[in-house]
């Protein structure tokens, strides 16, 4: 694209209009001219909002125009929900108005397999260029960016963050920045950005990787435009900062999709794996293991080994803890010195019985509790971390349940407030329905999940899911350093 | 085991006991002999029940007797809370009450690592098996048997239905039942076995693989007593209904645990796993898996085709639903010409942008419904079963957006009740916490899954976890078909 400014100034403008023109705006709930109107009000835009309808005065209270032209001021974005044929003589109306970003929700082009679809966007794609307007889209959600009251939906968490995205899918972006928030993860900047006519996935990872406020880089990617580009702007970013990808369009079925959602070429997924790979990238398996990828960066330090120590649980849980941890890639150490010395000298006949991960059921009644031993391993430097494996398997009534629950995810939470050893909790996620919420097991479960986020401590629903992330969280960093001592891939 | 009648005689009686003795009794609530006692009452056991004490008169408001001996008449069943030195004396005393069987949770015996512990349990199962006791355990949580009032928790389902569970692991048997009774699989009758000092994996499956309340077997298994003995059962019970196996010890660290749990010798898991395949044994790789498949496997009739059908979600959402489809082995084919036809003769202009899986957001606006094509999907022979995967990142505010959501549902759930075509459901399940619960969205959605679930429909929280489950199903009835037929595996 050629347009004025470097690519993060022209971005940063985009982030932060004074003013925004809904064109296509309407007064009907549910259209989208009227929802992205909604949506900016609802999450607390303060600059200028101009609703553009021909047929209208007013639109939710705001002074409505017939055209970007007969807007009395500068309008710093827009943001497009007309028909596709009319967006040609829009962006024509835009430099009047000095228009430095256009988000163009509208869809119907390349991604229909239609050739006038496919015509116009290039088109449009073109005209954009030559004015020097950063486009965005089209067929996309646009900019999520908290800080600024800017959304695409209505329940995106208002707090702002550190984590970044980048996302060819708008759908994919608002479930994902729903259910990371759920667990506490915030948002910097999020770009849902579709057929990519404009800025593409490489401009919005360049930018991102240079701009402060993104700790955190979270991608969903169907195809690149310039895969080259791609390549050495992944591998830089990913050398200042963590970049999660996850990849649409990895199997043939996957791919036939891709183009009729974004008109995206997925290419061969192996050649994929092997860049994310070269370039240090973490990659996600599916939807579940992005969310709890960008979890675990987001509340987790650098750790930089994989000896793991697990507690909690009480018998085959504590077996398949084991196994998960292991399959996973940690290293499920016996017991450190440190630990079994404390075990020794406050309840020598458990010596030979417990072991990593710790049962917790076979301390019943021993000489050193739970909340000793959970101390000595946290303190112990024979681990890089732990997994804290809520034991909801206990056997007594609502009251004593519900106490050494409490009991159990305080001393959690304890050590990691103390920042002794970083951890992480895992909590069952069965599929409630709404019924068992107020179930007293369930209500305290989601009560301890929902505190323990607040808190920032990363909640996983299983020790396999907790085991994978921390693998590849470590993975990343031990490459990171590596090839920032010279190391070659 | 010597003991009189045959295996299912004897685990008839085992299942039906007239009278309960709780040895170990205690009026201290959250102690176990309380506890058992407790568990009786509430899961509504109409049988008489003989708590034994000798310290106490009544407790729990029934007459209490100092010991087995004098109890003043027969005793089919005894829980044994007392502590395991006290176990050989007890079991003396049972032929005496015609005791026919016994389920020791008394623990502290072989998987202990000590050698007194390990004798102690030899000299127990000796005694049962010369005085012709069935005997369960030790270190167990015994018998759940719904229709006959028996439970071993306060929470799990009261309602019976066909699942039988047989678990090494207490801890991981209640879990199961939980999760997957939220899911609305009911059970017939679950053993929780421990040590297998008396009965074993093996009698436990050969009496469930003959027991007509049970439609299916879910084993939670870490070592074997007898390696032949339970692969001739393992095969012989999955030739005549599904066997799901989780097998926990499939690492160096699992296999230290299961020793202290059990003190079970792993095995190689490669070994296993090659005997559960010629078993055509269902393997579960976790938990999730395990509860999964067992939800799949209880709603669902028997498949003998991989060909899916994909409907519902937008964008990003579908390509991954393809992706997820094909990797877990399932048949992502193109749209059957019957459908084709009918969009031809609806919405000609979608002819060559609609694909399986269906991506809702392009209807859009078009002449054929979203209820049509799921109509025209259903009764298509083209496809073997549908996923359908529910559209919630729709756009649109709280009212609208949940009468789609319900109209969605509605249908899925009518396809499945005329009974035109096998179907699961995914929503997903992010990890709420209790605040979320009261939000429109989540609400909205719990209440859903419930619904469905209620409806005997299987749901899943993601389309990868209804494609394994599905593919895994599908592989259970094509090998026992093929293996049926006379072709060795």
């Amino acid at each position: 694209m050629k347009a004025k400014g470097t690519l993060s100034e022209r971005l940063n403008a985009v982030f932060h209009p004074r003013s925004i023109a809904v064109v296509g705006a309407s007064a009907t709930p549910n259209t989208f001219g009227y929802l992205f109107m909604d949506y900016l009000i609802k999450a607390g835009y303060t600059g200028t909002l101009y609703p553009v309808n021909p047929n209208s005065d007013q639109i939710l209270g705001f002074k409505a125009y017939p055209s970007l032209k007969d807007i009395p001021g500068d309008v710093d974005y827009v943001i497009s929900c007309i028909g596709a044929r009319h967006v040609p003589e829009m962006i024509r109306q835009c430099p009047a108005r000095n228009v430095k970003g256009v988000h163009l929700f509208t869809a119907r082009m390349s991604e229909t397999g239609d050739k006038r679809g496919h015509e116009l966007e290039k088109e449009i794609s073109s005209e954009a260029g030559r004015l020097g307007i950063s486009l965005i889209g089209p067929n996309c959600m646009g900019i999520y960016y908290p800080k600024g009251g800017i959304s695409y939906a209505y329940d995106l968490p208002k707090r702002s963050g550190k984590v970044g995205g980048i996302f060819q899918s708008g759908g994919i972006s608002v479930n994902f920045i729903r259910y990371a928030g759920i667990r506490g993860v915030t948002f910097s900047k999020v770009v849902s950005y579709g057929n990519a006519a404009g800025l593409n996935e490489s401009d919005l990872l360049e930018y991102l990787a240079g701009d402060d406020e993104t700790g955190l880089i979270a991608i969903y990617i169907e195809g690149v435009r310039d895969g080259r580009r791609f390549f050495k702007t992944l591998k830089k970013a990913a050398a200042v900062k963590p970049v999660i990808v996850l990849k649409g369009g990895r199997t043939r079925a996957g791919t036939r999709s891709t183009f009729s959602h974004t008109a995206s070429i997925a290419g061969s997924f192996n050649a994929w794996e092997v860049m994310f790979r070269q370039c240090n990238a973490v990659q996600a398996a599916d939807m579940d293991e992005f969310v709890d990828l960008t979890v675990a960066f987001n509340f987790l330090p650098e750790i930089n080994g994989k000896r793991v120590g697990v507690i909690g649980g009480s018998g085959g849980k504590v077996v398949l803890a084991a196994d998960e941890c292991e399959q996973a890639g940690l290293d499920v150490v016996a017991l450190p010195e440190d630990v079994k010395e404390l075990i020794r000298n406050k309840a020598p006949e458990f010596i030979n019985w417990l072991g990593n991960p710790v049962d917790f059921s076979i301390l019943t009644g021993a000489k050193i509790t739970p909340m000793e031993l959970m101390q000595g391993m946290a303190g112990s430097s024979g681990f890089d971390f732990l997994v804290c494996n809520v034991t909801e398997e206990n056997p007594f009534d609502d009251f004593m349940w519900a106490q050494l629950i409490t009991f159990e995810v305080n001393e959690y939470l304890n050590i990691s407030s103390a920042g002794i050893k970083p951890l992480v909790v895992t909590i069952a996620n069965p599929g409630l329905g709404m019924s068992n919420t107020g179930e007293w097991r369930w209500k305290t479960l989601l009560e301890k999940r929902e505190m323990l986020a607040s808190r920032g401590i990363a909640v996983f629903s299983s020790v396999r899911s907790a085991a994978t992330a921390l693998s590849k969280l470590v993975n990343y960093y031990l490459n990171r350093k590596r090839m920032r001592h010279g190391g070659a891939e």
